[in-house]
C-alpha cells in the first residue's frame, strides 16, 4: 500500500495547514521524550470581540471531516523532507500519523461566552498540537461569521435573510460562510457550491448586466419572465426606479413576484416602491433589498415594507469582527512521572486558565443565567451533569480514541447545528438580542470541579 | 471519453464558485438569444475603502489556475439539474463549456486606484457572466491582504515581516493570504501548505505550550537549542519576562538566535529585553515581536531594538477591511445588429462607467502622477502606449482566445508579482506612504479614447 493509497478517497491532505513551528515542536519533542507526554489542549476565546453579547459556535463539523484528511502522504513528506523542517525520525513519526486521540466540545451552533472550552482535545502531545492551526482556522472563521449572521437574524424577525456575500470572501472561505450564516438563522445562499456541499437551498435571478445586455429593460423583464415565470424577483434599479417599478408591473402583471433594489437610501426607497406597487395593483409583489446590509441596517428598516434580506460583504467579514479570535492552549499534561498537572502561561494581559474543564449552561425558567465551567487541576474527575442539576452540560464527544462521531459531518450535521442554534437561542435573556457593544450576555463562573 | 476526464490532472472543479444568478442569466440568455453577443466586463473598485491611499492587486495568478478547472463535470451538472437551477439546453451548454474569450489585466503586485480597469474580460455573455464570483473572491480578498501588507511593510521599513495569521483566516484563505502578504514585502510565512503550493518561505520555533510542556522553562530552551540549535528564537514571555530572558541566555549563550516577546506594551518590553541582553552579553541576539500588531503598531516600534515583526490577525483581516470591495460590471456589449455600445448603470450611489477601457500610469522623474483611464465608447480601438509615450500601460494579456498564459501561475508567478511589487511601489509619491485614512495618492484621470 502507498502512503497515497493510505488517504481515503483520494481527499487532498489538510495536515500542511499547519503552522511551522507546531512541527519543530514535534520534532524536539520527539528527541527529548515529551512527545508521548498526554495532554488535553484547549479552544476557547478570551473576549468576546467586537463587543458581541455572545457568540456562536460554527465550524465543528468541518473541522471534523478535515482531520479525517489530516495525514501526511508523500508529497508533504517529501516537502518537510526538502524544507528540512524536521528530521527522518520526525518524518517517520508522521508517515505513521493518525489521530489517535479524543475531542470533546461545543455542539456546532451552540452559544459561547469568553472562556467557554469550545473544544478540548485529548492525546500525546504529539498528536494534538499539530493540530492547532487547522482547528483554529476553521473555527475562528466559521464562528465570526456565524456569530454576525444571527445578530442579522435577530434584527430581520421573521423576515427571511439571505446569504450573498461569496464576492467579498475568500472562494473556499465563502462556502463556510454560506454554512455558517445558515446555521445561524439565514434561509439561503447564493453560492452553488454550499448548495452542493453542505445542502443549503440556494437562490437568485438577475444582476444588473442581465438589464445592461438588453436594448431596453422592458426586453431585459420580458426574457427574465419568459424563462423563469411572473413569480421571479426583477431587478428594478439599474436606470430609474420608479420607471422600473412601472416597467416590471406591466410586464409581469399585479401578480409579479418580487422587485429586488439594490442602491439608494433604503427606507425611503422601500416605502416608495412599496406605494407604487400597491397603486399598480401588485399589493402582493415582495420587496426585497440588497444593498450594503449589516445587522444594524437592517434594524432600521423594521418599520419599512421589506420583505426579505439579502446580505453580502457584511456578514461573510463578520460585521466588523471578520476572527473569533479563539485560542489553542495546553492547560493539563502528565509530568515525568505520569501525574496530571494543570498548566497555563502566566502573561499579564494574555494569560490563561489551567486544568481540565467541564462547561454548563445554567438556565432559570428556561433563561440561560451563566456559563459555568467547572475546573479540575489534574485530570479526572471532571464534573458530571449530575452535579449541577437543571444546567445542560455543553461538552458533547466528538472522536472517541481517533473515531470520528459522523454527526457533526455532512448535510445532517448542517441540519442538526440549524437547529440546535435555533434551540439555545431561545434561551437567551432579552438584554442578549441587543445589537450595541456590550458586555457578554451571562457571566462566565468557574468553580472547582465537585468530582 | 467521460466528462469527469475532461478535467485534466483530475482537479476540483471550481465552476460552482458561482452565485447561481449568474446561471440564471444564462439560462433566459440562451433562451432569447442574448447569451452570444460578444461583452466586455471590467472588474474595478470603485474607491479605495478604509481611506487607503493606494491598492494593491493580488490574486491574479491563483485566478487564472482557478479558471483552467472552471469546467462543468458530472457532479456539477448532477446538482444543477437536481435542483433545477437551469434547464436541459443550459445544461448541454454547461457540459461543453471552456472559456474561450481574452483576459487583460494589471500585473499582479501592481498598484491600483479608484476605477482602475484591474481585470477585463472580453468573450460572449454567455462565457463571460459566469466568472463574475469566482474572480471577485479571488481578486477581493487578495487585494484586500496585499494592500494591508504593503502598508505594513512600509511601516517596518528595513525590518523583516513574517505572515502568522493562518489561525485568524479560514483554513484556505490563510493560504491565499501568506501568498498576497508575500508579494506586498513579506520575507516569510508560518503556513506550511503556502510554502509548498507557491513557494514561500516557511519559519517558526516554538510556541507557549512547548514551555509548559516541561517542568521548567529552561528544560524547554535545553531542548530546543539541543534540536534547533543556539541559532534558534526563543520564547521568553510564557511566565516572567526578566527571568526568561536570564534562562535563555544562560542556556543559549551569548551567540543565541533569538528572543520572542508576544505579550505586554512591545515599545517598553522591548527596550527593558534590549538592555538585558545587552548587559548579558548577548549584544547580536535579535529581538522578534508578535503581539497584535498592525501598520500602525509596526511604526510605532521605529524607534525600538526590534529586529524582526511576526503579524497575524491584522494582516489577514486586511487591518480593517477585509475586501477590496471590487465589482464585476458589463461595461460594453455588442447590439442586435452587432455594434459596440458602452453600457453602465445609472445609480446614484452605485454608478458605473460604461465603455473598454486601456490604463496607463503618467510618471514624471520616476514618480507617479495619475493613474490615466482612455475610455473608448465603442470597442476599437482603445489607446495604444504609443498614445501616452512616458506613461506605463498597464495591462498586460492574461488569455487569449481562451489560452492562458502560464506567467501569472504558479511559484514563478509569484516571484514575479513580488518584484514588480517593489518595483512600483518605488514609484508613490512620499504622501502615499502616509498611513492615516487619505484620499488616493494620485488621481484618477478619464480621457477619450485617441485610437
Amino acid at each position: 500500500m502507498t502512503l497515497r493509497e493510505a488517504q481515503p478517497g483520494g481527499a487532498p491532505s489538510t495536515a500542511l495547514h499547519t503552522d511551522r513551528y507546531e512541527l519543530t515542536m514535534l520534532d524536539a519533542a520527539l528527541r527529548d521524550g515529551t512527545a508521548h507526554r498526554r495532554c488535553v489542549f484547549e479552544l476557547f476565546g478570551r473576549r468576546l470581540p467586537g463587543g458581541r453579547r455572545f457568540g456562536v459556535v460554527a465550524g465543528t463539523g468541518r473541522l471534523m471531516s478535515l482531520l479525517r484528511d489530516f495525514r501526511f502522504g508523500d508529497d508533504e513528506l517529501r516537502f518537510l523532507r526538502d524544507e528540512r523542517v524536521v528530521d527522518a525520525e520526525t518524518l517517520r513519526f508522521l508517515e505513521g500519523y493518525r489521530f489517535s486521540g479524543t475531542v470533546t466540545g461545543y455542539r456546532e451552533g451552540e452559544l459561547y461566552f469568553p472562556g467557554s472550552p469550545v473544544l478540548t482535545v485529548e492525546g500525546t502531545f504529539a498528536e494534538a498540537v499539530i493540530l492547532e492551526t487547522l482547528a483554529l482556522s476553521v473555527l475562528n472563521h466559521d464562528s465570526a461569521v456565524a456569530t454576525a449572521a444571527a445578530r442579522m437574524s435577530i434584527a430581520a424577525g421573521d423576515r427571511p435573510l439571505a446569504e450573498m456575500g461569496s464576492r467579498r470572501a475568500g472562494e473556499q472561505s465563502a462556502v463556510a460562510a454560506a454554512r455558517a450564516a445558515y446555521i445561524a438563522g439565514f434561509s439561503a445562499t447564493s453560492n452553488l457550491e454550499a448548495g452542493r456541499t453542505w445542502g443549503i437551498p440556494t437562490m437568485g435571478t438577475a444582476a444588473h448586466a442581465w438589464t445592461l445586455l438588453h436594448e431596453t429593460e422592458e426586453d431585459a423583464f420580458r426574457a427574465q419572465i419568459a424563462t423563469l415565470g411572473t413569480g421571479t424577483t426583477l431587478l428594478i434599479d439599474t436606470y430609474d426606479i420608479a420607471a422600473g417599478v412601472e416597467t416590471a408591473v406591466r410586464v409581469g402583471g399585479t401578480s409579479l413576484g418580487g422587485v429586488r433594489i439594490d442602491s439608494g437610501d433604503l427606507p425611503t426607497v422601500a416605502a416608495a416602491v412599496r406605494a407604487q406597487l400597491d397603486s399598480l395593483g401588485a399589493t402582493s409583489t415582495r420587496i426585497t433589498v440588497t444593498s450594503d446590509l449589516d445587522e444594524h441596517a437592517i434594524a432600521a428598516l423594521a418599520a419599512s415594507p421589506v420583505d426579505a434580506y439579502g446580505v453580502g460583504t457584511q456578514l461573510v467579514t463578520g460585521s466588523g469582527t471578520p476572527t473569533a479570535g479563539m485560542v489553542y492552549k495546553l492547560v493539563a499534561r502528565q509530568d515525568s512521572a505520569g501525574a496530571w498537572v494543570g498548566v497555563a502561561k502566566s502573561s499579564e494581559d494574555k494569560g490563561s486558565r489551567g486544568g481540565r474543564k467541564a462547561a454548563f449552561r445554567t438556565l432559570e425558567s428556561g433563561t440561560a443565567t451563566s456559563e459555568l465551567i467547572a475546573v479540575s487541576d489534574g485530570f479526572e474527575p471532571v464534573d458530571s451533569p449530575a452535579a449541577h442539576p437543571g444546567a445542560r452540560a455543553l461538552h458533547v464527544r466528538l472522536a472517541e480514541r481517533g473515531d470520528i462521531d459522523p454527526a457533526a459531518e455532512g448535510h445532517a450535521g448542517v441540519e442538526a447545528a440549524r437547529a440546535h442554534h435555533r434551540l439555545v437561542r431561545g434561551e437567551l435573556p432579552v438584554h442578549a438580542l441587543g445589537l450595541s457593544r456590550s458586555e457578554p450576555a451571562i457571566p462566565t463562573v468557574y468553580v472547582e470541579a465537585a468530582g
